[in-house]
């Protein structure tokens, strides 16, 4: 195969990279300064080699433990639970968090085949009982897997004595309600906050 | 800046990937297999060694005159004037095309400063006179850059004796109305087809 039609195919398997997109990628490095291109190949090659899962939390990183758990300033009484290793990237950078993470590495999905087995739920539970956690933040996405894990861990935690919680789910900030889906309408509904406390 | 950061940063400096699909990238290139990985980065370091323009075209080819220049199945004929190397294979997809082409490297953008002395026309009006053209046709984008080059071209080979045309505009199969823009409402009115010829 040609080496172009090579790129544009090996483009195409990025998620969300169609094969439309890949092309108008590969005419873009084409055209693209050299040095750019050897970097960007180089971070490509070199990426798995030095990240790796952090051996507390399962989040990914250059150093073991990873920055969160080896984070002094960090809130140890605060454990956030996520899917996957990019959501701890994501509610960091929310800057309205400053506890520590735990990523499962996925959701429950009965239809997919994935069962408690296949999540390191006892990594999760022997940290909690090693550590001194005072609130566990459930947050897994809010679709039907995220959710059945969340209900899941809910059970999984009741007999520990600690706060339990899920983040919140409704309207997104700058949505509008007209385009609001019924679900989530519903949702924001049903966990509609009081003005009166 | 570490690697993951670094990663992050090269992906999101291409056209159409902003920093979250660029983060998103980065994690699937972290899980995938590593020989993927590899493959890409090969393809991406040596794209530009393999890839030059054609002489002939100017379209981007692996051999020099590209394929299309050295198809003897083609019908040299006809001529398709595209903005863009990538052009030229969108209209060869098509399937609805077996003429030659030629890449103008651009559009004429008064505003951006690009007059007709950065486009290479003298190229393209000397193969026109030394090649055996009947048709030109013009398939700069339905933009206001390539309807000028589109327009400037017309001047520019009125005196020749050829068929000069431009691709139509008008609604995309498809389509609805209800959702076309003004300005392409009103091309596919003033561009309408007779049904009594």
């Amino acid at each position: 195969m040609k080496t172009l039609e090579l790129l544009i195919k090996h483009l195409s398997r990025l998620p969300g990279i169609g094969q439309k997109s890949a092309s108008r990628l590969a005419y873009y490095l084409i055209g693209s300064d050299n040095e750019y291109n050897r970097q960007l190949a180089h971070a490509i090659e070199t990426i798995q080699e030095v990240i790796s899962p952090c051996s507390i939390c399962n989040s990914f990183s250059e150093s073991d433990p990873c920055e969160v758990c080896s984070d002094s300033l960090r809130d140890t009484s605060l454990m956030c639970v996520v899917e996957q290793p990019q959501d701890v990237l994501t509610i960091g950078n929310s800057g309205a968090y400053n506890g520590l993470f735990h990523v499962l590495g996925g959701a429950l999905s009965p239809l997919n085949g994935i069962g408690p087995q296949d999540l390191d739920f006892k990594k999760l539970i022997s940290r909690i009982e090693e550590g001194n956690f005072k609130e566990i933040i459930i947050a897994t996405n809010p679709t039907e897997e995220g959710d059945t894990t969340a209900m899941y861990l809910r059970h999984l935690l009741k007999e520990k004595q600690l706060k339990i919680t899920r983040i919140a789910s409704g309207l997104p900030i700058g949505g509008d309600l007209e385009y609001a889906d019924k679900i989530t309408l519903s949702r924001a509904l049903r966990s509609r906050v009081s003005y009166n406390d």
